[in-house]
This record gives structure tokens, C-alpha cells and sequence, in this order.
């Protein structure tokens, strides 16, 4: 970041993302049994309100959100509608992380951006709560097992190599001649709609206002042109529809000070098309 | 756990759980409170989203997640209708943790299920804030006794001995001849329905199929019966109603990847009836 | 606090204030920027429900909460309608602590209430991430500021002097012969409705009934007369609309056990008029 920024000895930290609410007793239980085990751990929640099952929903927030932490940090998700079948339990080593999930696709979207190094199973009970129920193995299988691991134990120890992880469908944008077919992928908690048309697609057919000859395309969501492409929220007057390349590098649909996806309607998965 | 569990120094663990709710100052105002004397704190929140005054629920909560800690943790809780009478505010031993709370029901879930070793009354205003406002004992009290406790103050020195605890009624199910009546205790955030039926009860009548000669009872609570029991969600189609033995141990109803709390329009309190 | 607080090493502590909700992965974000950055980081949440843009509502809570910490303690508050545009993010010391906001009113409570010893105007991108997106300088600029802060660089390096923070209009009560007419600023979760009336101003007026020779004043806010005046909520019956002196010392109207929010569908800026 700086040469300020020395390397300093990481402290175990590790993440939890579920979709279990805010309420109850579950996200809470598992961090008791994180810190019964290892109690040095530091305890960092990604999201606890992905939709009830929704793993899409979890696979995009956890590979937007844990690329920013430190190498070597170990994330649990625990969307898990299958938990107490024979789907698998996944350990991944991605990108210098380690993450820990149920084998659904909930691990897809960022095994597709970086390819996992390492995969294994979590078969290995010594690594497990001494009592597993069929419906909580968060609790039970997860968390200890990150424990663990953040303890020094190695990977290859939690059980047997995996082939390869169940994916899920990305969908990428339909490139045609003057023409762009994208979908939502993500709507965040401004009601900003995010797309799949990344900044480098928007580049190589020269759609950004701020390039030398530029084109202007005409984009369209649930019959709706939006009004201008602007670099940030605040280049337009409050209420206007605006297009701008996001936080994510993807483009975004956004009302200044107000809410796209009310506005329009919209939801994951509706079409945005760019017309030049 | 497991034989690499070789017990570490125990960090400060304090946990909180209140019903202030997610927005606002209150909850942050705890934590700064805590940090200012007991800068190594390692603070974890339980729930903040009790339902408002909701003694009962809060109860329900600290009894299943606070036993997952490590023992020596100091667990807060804060759901005070009574702040500024004169109800106590009391230390509890129990099971090794050490938990603060108004003395209105709170722990009695908790000490119904192991007896408290050790109870004191907070009276001590050297362990307090020093000025305490009538309506915020968890920020001008309770906080402060924690991070006292947790920098090595002995408990007996926040106050003098406390009697009994202040106990609610928790509701144990009717047996009768070929016949159950319990009630729903609990609803969690994905709708199911959590029964003070537990696993024992079930065993010792052969209630549950994977045993030998089981007895298949009918369930029903809502006039609604139950499709079947499973032992684990997934084993039946989405939008089945099963029953199945939770995480808690408990009978629970649930709709497979649906609400059965929803579907049943049940609340907490409900009779679940099994017949055989 | 008592004379067991001795001063401990203070950690490097972290406190993040945002509009972005709980669900996405935008506070997961901040939070692993911080930790590449300063690894023994203390991340606390003061809260993230704030109303989106919503600078009034997070200056409040920000200058509830934030003085409760201990010195030293760095404050990040990202509510930040004018991101990209050439709005300032400030660096203040107020009170002993670090806060790092965009500089849109967000500190001017603070500092209303104890003026900043030293602004700064954060420019020096060698505290930045290499790339800063147009739309998320939370995550770009004030988190790795912050983190970098908490490693000791000193705030000077952070950019040139900023003259004097943008300020809000912090409406005060009008002071009448007989009559007081101030407004609601705050309402909590319970729905308890804070006023800008403080106790100072009503012991002045000798306006509190626990006083010698109280007056009794009418307390009226949307044509309902507050049926008590009392020093804590149970004291009256449930149900009942009582005025008391809350935990930051204002004057605020209740329903015991209920929500004075719904009873009189009050709002941040409604009127209370006390007159005797």
C-alpha cells in the first residue's frame, strides 16, 4: 500500500458470512466455538443477511468482499440448504486465502476469477465438534475446522483432495455488432443496480464519456433510457437515472440520492442493453 | 476438541446482547465504555435485535449461544424494562462463565439448566460509571462491571450476595399415555418452529424413525399435520413440512427451504401435538 | 473510572459509521482494507443503519457514541452523498480522538460541541489504495488513512491544513418567558423521541419534579399532552406517555413499555413545547 506498510505477523482472522439474520443465537454459536479453540481469532463478519438458501447471493458478496483482506485470513460461508446430505464440505486455498464452505457453487464465482491451488474435503472428524447434528454443521464442521486451521494446522489434514468444486452459471454479457446485452447481477442496499459489463469491455469499444472518441451509447433497462453516463453520483442533480462504472469496475445503474432499483422496478437478472 | 487444543491464555472475551437494535448509539456507546477500561476487550456481539423489553427471548438466546464460549468468558446482557426501579442487577457463576444482567428472568433459562455457583448483586459504585443516568444501567453499570471483571476484579467485590434469581416460567411438555403437548419455544430467522420436545423425550418413546421399532406419531400443531420426520432438511422436497431434531436438540417443524412459520402462522407459544 | 484503571497499552482502535446496511459487501470491504494495512487492527461497528445519505442522522450518532471511546481511538465515518466530487475528506482531533469523514457536515456536531485541535484535508495519496474508485473513497482513501493513522503516521502527513469544517445548522430550543420550544432531534429504536431540551436548561427553570420548589410544566408535541414527568421509564404504568431526562441528559417523551414514535407519529423535527 505504502512502503509504510512493513509486514506485520498476521493475527488469525476469520471471516463469517451466513445467512442466518441478525437475531437468534447461530452466528453467535459459532463464534464460541471458533473462540474455544482458537481463542486469539479475530472475528470478522462479512454479511449474515444473504436471503435465506440464496448461495448465488453469497458467492457474489464473498468474492467481492474477501479479495481486500490479508493473505493467509480464513473465510467460512455458510449458505448451506443442503446440510446433512452427501454434498461435500469444501476447503479452497484461492488467491493466498482460505476459505471453508459447503460444496454448492457458493465458492464458484471466485474459483472462476482466480483458480483455486489447493482443494480438499472436510472429512477428517478430529477437526469437528465431538457431537455434529444433521443441521447446523456451520457450528459443528466449519467453524472448528477454521479454528484449526488458524491454529496451524494444514489443510491436507482436514481430509481428502477434492476434484474439483460444483459450480454455478456466471452469466457473461452477450457482446453483438453496436451492441451490448448485459444483465443485473447485484443490487446493493442504495438500490444501485450492478451489472455484468465490466470496465475493460467499455474500454475496448470506447462507451466511457471521458475517452478520446468517445461513443455515446443508448442504454435501456425495463424500458427505461437511462439519462447520462457520469464518473460519480454526484455529477448529476438528485432524482436523475445515471450510468457510471462502480466500485467493482462493472457498470452500474444509479438515481442521484435515490433509488434505481425502485425507480425501475428492477431485480437481479433483468437485462441492461447498450445501444450505439 | 481435539488433541491440538492445548488451552491458550484466554483473551478478555466480553459478548453482548441487547434489544437496542442495529441503528442508533446505544450498542457503540456499551463498547466504547468497555475499551475505555478494558482496552484488550475482545467484544462479541450476541444479538441486539431482541424484540423490545422481550425478556423472554433474550433469555432463550443467551441460554443456547453463551454455553459455545470458552469458560471465563463474561457475557452482558441488556433487555432492562425495569432500569431506574429497584430491581437488581446481577453477577451469576454459571457453568464456569459469568454473566451480567438485570435480575428480571434473564439468566433463568440459563440457571434452570445448571445451577449458578456464585450470585452477587451490583451495588458497588466504584465498579460503575461515575455518574449513572436512570435509564442506561448497560452502558453506566453493566459494562463497566464487566471490564472490571474482565481486568481481574474479584466478583464478590462488585456488591453483596444475591439470594435467587428472579426466574420465569419455561413451559415443559405435557406426557400423556400415547401423547405429547408441547409448544413452540422458538422461531428462528429461516421460520422454524423450535419445540421444548427435546431428543430424550423423543428417544425413550421411540418417536424417532432411525431407531429400531420406532413408532410413527402424528404430529400437528395449527391444524396442520406434518408430512413427515427427517433428521435432516434436505431430505425432503422444497416446500415439504417436515419435523426434525435440531441443532438444540429440540423437535423443530420446518418447511423444506420455505417458513414453516409462515406457512402455519405460528407463533411462539403454540401447542405441537404428537399422537401415537 | 476507579483507581483500578490503570492505563494499558491502547490497541489500535478502529470505529467504522456508515449508510451502507447490513446486507453487500461494502463494510466487509473497509474492514479488509483496514486489516491489510494494520493487521491488529480493533474493528468496531458503531453502526451501519444509518439512513442512506443521511448526514444529520450519522453526526448525531456519531457524537453520542464516539466520546465514550478511549482516547485515541480513530473514528471513520463514511456517509458520503458527494463522493467524487471535489468535497473534502477531512481529518479532525476532537476531544483526544481521530475522526476521518467527508467533509459535509458529518463532524460538525463534534466539533460544535468541542472544537477540533487540529483539521487536516486528506490529499497525500501515498495513504490511499494505489487504484481509488470514483465512487468509494470509504474503502479507498479514509480506510487505509485510518489504518495508517493507527500505525503511527502522524495526521500532518496526510495532506495540508483544511481551514474549518462544513457545518450544519444544529437547531437550538427558543427560550420563552414561561414556554420553551424545542424540537425532537433523535428518535431511538424504542421509539423514545430525544429533544435538543437539556437538563441544564430545565434545572435552570427548576422544571424537573424530583427539584424544591418544582414548577410543573404542560409538555406538548403534536397536540398530545405528555401525561408525566418522571426519572425513569418504569415509574409510570405501561402504556403511559411520560417526559424524563434520558441517558445523554435530554429531555425526551416515552410510552412505558410502548413506542411514543408511534403513539404520536412524531418525527426528527417536530416541535415540544413545555409551558407553565
Amino acid at each position: 500500500m505504502s512502503e509504510l506498510s512493513t509486514p506485520d505477523p498476521l493475527p488469525p482472522i476469520i471471516t463469517l458470512l451466513t445467512d442466518f439474520g441478525l437475531g437468534g443465537s447461530y452466528v453467535a454459536s459459532m463464534k464460541g466455538v471458533v473462540l474455544s479453540i482458537q481463542p486469539a481469532a479475530v472475528l470478522v463478519d462479512i454479511t449474515h443477511c444473504v436471503g435465506p438458501q440464496n448461495v448465488r447471493e453469497a458467492a457474489w458478496i464473498l468474492a467481492e468482499a474477501t479479495p481486500r483482506f490479508p493473505p493467509g485470513s480464513i473465510h467460512v460461508a455458510v449458505v448451506d440448504p443442503g446440510v446433512g446430505t452427501d454434498r461435500a464440505i469444501a476447503y479452497a486455498e484461492i488467491d493466498g486465502r482460505h476459505y471453508i464452505a459447503p460444496d454448492n457453487g457458493l465458492l464458484s464465482l471466485l474459483a472462476r476469477r482466480c483458480p483455486p491451488t489447493r482443494l480438499i474435503r472436510l472429512e477428517n472428524r478430529s477437526y469437528w465438534l465431538p457431537e455434529v447434528s444433521h443441521t447446523f454443521h456451520g457450528r459443528d464442521i466449519m467453524a472448528p475446522a477454521a479454528a484449526h486451521l488458524s491454529r496451524g494446522v494444514d489443510p491436507g489434514e482436514l481430509g481428502p483432495p477434492l476434484e474439483r468444486l460444483v459450480s454455478l452459471d456466471w452469466p457473461r454479457p452477450h457482446l453483438e455488432p453496436r451492441r451490448i446485452v448485459g444483465e443485473i447481477v447485484w443490487i446493493d442496499s442504495f438500490g444501485n443496480l450492478i451489472t455484468n459489463i465490466d470496465r475493460p469491455t467499455l474500454l475496448e469499444h470506447r462507451l466511457l464519456p471521458e475517452m478520446p472518441g468517445a461513443v455515446r451509447p443508448t442504454i435501456r433497462c425495463r424500458d427505461t433510457t437511462v439519462d447520462r453516463i457520469v464518473s460519480a453520483y454526484a455529477q448529476a442533480p438528485p432524482g436523475t437515472l445515471v450510468a457510471l462504472v462502480g466500485s467493482s469496475g462493472l457498470l452500474e445503474l444509479a438515481v442521484v440520492r435515490g433509488s434505481a432499483a425502485s425507480r425501475l422496478g428492477a431485480h437481479v437478472g433483468d437485462p441492461v442493453v447498450l445501444q450505439w
